[in-house]
């Protein structure tokens, strides 16, 4: 059975000896107040919660599932206790606005909640996290009314938040939209149409449901220019104010998936649901983009928390194995064969995977800095910080969940047989994770967004004061000569990739299209390459295994992952027009 | 609901105009009744029998999968009919020895029909192809009166055969194995163990099942050298000589794994079952050894089968999917968005795919033709032949199945939310092919048998013929200038790992480990370029779409995957004592 371990140590180290987070959160006017111990006993007791409470809950909900019967969704054996549980620790609410009952703790702490939580179990995980991703686009956009009412009860996780943006034929493309939104005469709209891969849009582990849901108005503009956005809940307050009478909503179906079994996946009818225009009108996507750099910085440590998980179980798979003899010598002369992690290739899936998996960590973490200090900081320097969240934010969640399903697939692999067959846990980890990629915005999409939207668009201009920061800290940080030319070797081909693009994009509409996903690929290597480096030199100077192993990692992926970037420069330079190719001789 | 296309004509093409094979049949003894037409007739009768047959069982039984009571296996409706059909119709024994009743037919062409059969239902396909390679160790170590017997039972389809190696303490390490055999006094032994993952090990759709176990005998020296190989029958003949004494032998369990889920995979139990011993007393694992070859191309065949099945629904899917607006302007003006097949990113994926699959599909040909040369053709052309098999098996079967996986999951990233409902099918592909990474050897340990028992055992002597037919094929070839220079710099990438491995070895006992994976991936890299080129050279001077597709598919390849040689080779050369680096310090 699958166990969790919520890499408290960790946190530590990245927080306290990397970032110093205690004196980043004493920067910031509405941060003052955190203080370092505070934040290490959030991080022990949620630590703690999710290795007790939470993640053995995992395995079995995975085969379980929801059931629908009559409208009404069953969850698994367990969930809504611990959701009952979590919501009265306070935690729903973690980094929520303190003025409606949110705690108002910083991203860059409630981040590694998140990925404790999402570690234990991705399928709960969900449903706080969107309430979490709801209250921001409310806290953002809603009127003070509707603040008062919704807030606190979404906080205490009495109620929850979910969205509702997709339809059968509007995925990526939301601007073929249809749900209609009609004005009805009291100020509120009435919401009609269907809704698909909705999740948590239905359960029975809180008193209501809060649906945020993206529609049109009568007089809307076609495309994603007539969008609006709005809040409509399950039940509505009755005569006597007690939240009771049926909205004109409700689920149709479960969508039957690979992986986050226990998580409901809703098709949502509504017909005629009352709902309120949160925002202005036709301003619905923008409204929706408010909360999308933290949904999507969410998403990136989800992969990243349940390939902590894989990790784990495989280090321990590895070290009770016993299956032939290492090259370098018998390593258990008392046993019929040595642990498999005396063999070579096991040991370098077992580096990769960590070395993928604590960069990952310390780059959320860094982009969740930005992200508190883009909301804390003062005009320029939170201007400065909103372009780091905007560069950056597409890299973490699409980064983090490739790199985070590559690190299960690994994990899976040093179980041999055993990770295939489900009880040992390992393959749900490689299912869970595979949504990750594909949810809030597929990573190609993600790409797009930071080879075109981000990069092309500002025609290099917001990538060039995070290239100098790193120019800067290899220049002068303490690691070795081998490791800074490296890096600097993997920093050259993104420089000569954003050369190369910027330069096409003149003539080739195509470009970016073609190149962006090895471009994310390439700013995500030498994102992890700088975390290692800031990692390996902060470990610099001190003694005992734990900082050894972080300079003996920095210098694992500087080897053995870094040259990537070699092809990733060499794919995006060759690229020639490959969108010309044909299909029309393929049999289908 | 997913459908399944067989690529009669990539089979022509590769068949007859890249490698010739009527000529090549021709040329061999027991292979020069083969025609062309015949061959063609084959073909297209197993493709209409998987479209219309095999396909449409695959989504629903992987829903239901298999159940064990009573220890009888209930199969997925439809199963045991199909596999009737399928003996009834002569596929079985479509490769085995025409003494006992097989067809005799040459590898080169059963691999296209097991890639068939494979694509349309992996979980079926595991049961004929377990069967024919049952039948290959015996026809190669059996006596006489048993292959009498046994063989026209199993190449008519009557019974199964299947192979009985795990143990749960005994996997990769065979040397662990416990299951005892113990002499009787007519010559027959007892065996007595428990196996586990015993793919089809039980089911009821042939009318008696063969166990071919691996088990010790009393004298038996420790590891390795003391394992024999038994025929153990699930029936045994009575005094009558009907096969319908059961013998002690039985299905105590079903695994639940996270695909191939309509296949049962079971925990046999052995106390004191009756069985013959094959071969030599102690040389059960070179007996093994003789069907494995063809066992591992087929598990490569696997893979790419179903990855083929993966990239003609992702085509069908971009093709029918309007989203968004094609960057390089309108396409389908007359409609609310563009097919996603406009958008370059998707035309990179299904590029991708199709690049991989076709390349494969050449591959596994090519090693199929080794192995009728090394069994048909005369000595030293027979020896020189079973060089490449020995060479190129490890590549067939990991690389194979490596590149299927990132098919498919390209594939279901096509489908976008889609890909991740299982009622469209893609994610089963994922699912399913995960297991081909895994079993006949984990991908790790075929990188190894090919960098530690092929390479450097012997000095780079069998590679070095195989280097030399690429170089002088791509020296005189009709292939455009930039495809050469592509070429030529990865073989040189895959000379210099080769180089810089036997070097390195002299002093460092790890270095096969630390470097197996990422060298067999770059021999695989090259060898599928060789395949573009030789595909890109048998189209040059044609007209038409199929033959141009081709040259600009060896142009895709060379210009964005066959750069990752580049990568592959930094990591090689970047080895440096990876395993030496420890995990004390993670909290687990």
């Amino acid at each position: 059975m699958p166990h969790y371990k919520a890499p408290l140590r960790e946190f530590e180290f990245l927080m306290a000896e990397v970032f110093d987070l205690p004196h980043f959160w004493q920067s910031l006017p509405g941060l003052a107040e955190v203080d370092w111990e505070t934040a290490q006993e959030v991080l022990k007791q949620a630590g703690k919660w999710c290795e007790e409470v939470l993640a053995p809950l995992n395995r079995e909900a995975d085969e379980v599932g929801c059931s629908l019967k009559d409208g009404r969704v069953t969850t698994p054996a367990g969930f809504a206790a611990a959701y009952q549980d979590y919501s009265a620790g306070g935690w729903v609410g973690l980094g929520g606005n303190p003025q409606y009952g949110g705690m108002g703790l910083p991203k860059s702490l409630v981040a590694a909640v998140e990925e404790m939580v999402q570690g234990s179990c991705m399928a709960f995980g969900l449903a706080p996290m969107l309430t979490a991703g709801a209250c921001v686009a409310l806290d953002a956009h809603a009127s003070d009314a509707i603040k008062e009412v919704y807030l606190p009860k979404l906080y205490s996780g009495e109620w929850a938040g979910v969205m509702d943006l997709t339809e059968p034929q509007a995925g990526t493309d939301l601007g073929l939209l249809r749900t209609k939104a009609q004005p009805n005469e009291d100020g509120s709209f009435a919401i009609s149409g269907s809704k698909i891969f909705i999740t948590w849009g239905e359960q029975d582990f809180t008193d209501n449901i809060i649906h945020l849901v993206l529609a049109r108005l009568p007089d809307a503009p076609p495309g994603v220019k007539g969008i609006s956005l709005f809040l409509v809940p399950k039940l509505l307050p009755n005569a006597q104010g007690e939240w009771v009478e049926p909205n004109a909503l409700g689920c149709g179906a479960l969508e039957k998936k690979m992986g986050i079994k226990a998580c409901a996946t809703c098709v949502m009818n509504f017909d005629g649901a009352k709902g309120w225009l949160i925002g202005e009108a036709h301003q619905g996507l923008a409204c929706m983009f408010t909360m999308m750099n933290y949904e999507r910085l969410v998403v990136g440590i989800q992969g990243l928390g349940a390939a902590h998980g894989s990790f784990i179980q495989a280090l321990d798979y590895a070290h009770s194995r016993l299956q032939s003899r290492s090259p370098t010598g018998i390593k258990n002369p008392s046993g019929p064969a040595d642990p498999i992690i005396e063999h070579p290739d096991v040991r370098r899936m077992l580096l990769t995977m960590r070395a993928l998996n604590e960069a990952g960590r310390a780059f959320y973490l860094y982009v969740a800095m930005a992200l508190d200090g883009a909301k804390y900081a003062q005009a320029d320097e939170a201007r400065r910080h909103a372009d780091t969240v905007a560069l950056l934010t597409p890299i973490a969640k699409a980064f983090l969940t490739d790199k985070a399903f590559d690190t299960a697939v690994l994990g899976q692999q040093v179980f041999g047989g055993h990770g295939y067959i489900r009880e040992w846990g390992q393959e749900q980890y490689v299912r869970d994770i595979r949504i990750t990629q594909i949810y809030e915005g597929t990573n190609g999409i993600q790409s797009m967004d930071l080879l075109g939207r981000k990069i092309l668009s500002s025609q290099g201009q917001l990538l060039a004061p995070w290239l100098t920061q790193m120019q800067q800290f290899v220049a002068s940080a303490a690691v070795p000569e081998a490791q800074r030319q490296a890096f600097e070797q993997a920093l050259g081909h993104l420089r000569a990739a954003t050369a190369w693009v910027l330069e096409r994009a003149k003539t080739d509409p195509a470009v970016v299209g073609n190149c962006a996903v090895a471009y994310l690929h390439l700013a995500g290597l030498v994102a992890y390459g700088y975390m290692w480096l800031r990692m390996s030199a902060a470990a610099e100077g001190r003694d005992g295994d734990f900082y050894r192993e972080k300079q003996q990692m920095a210098a694992f992926y500087c080897q053995h992952l870094l040259p990537q970037s070699l092809a990733l420069q060499g794919q995006i330079l060759g690229t020639d027009n490959p969108w010309a190719v044909g299909f029309n001789s393929v049999e289908r």
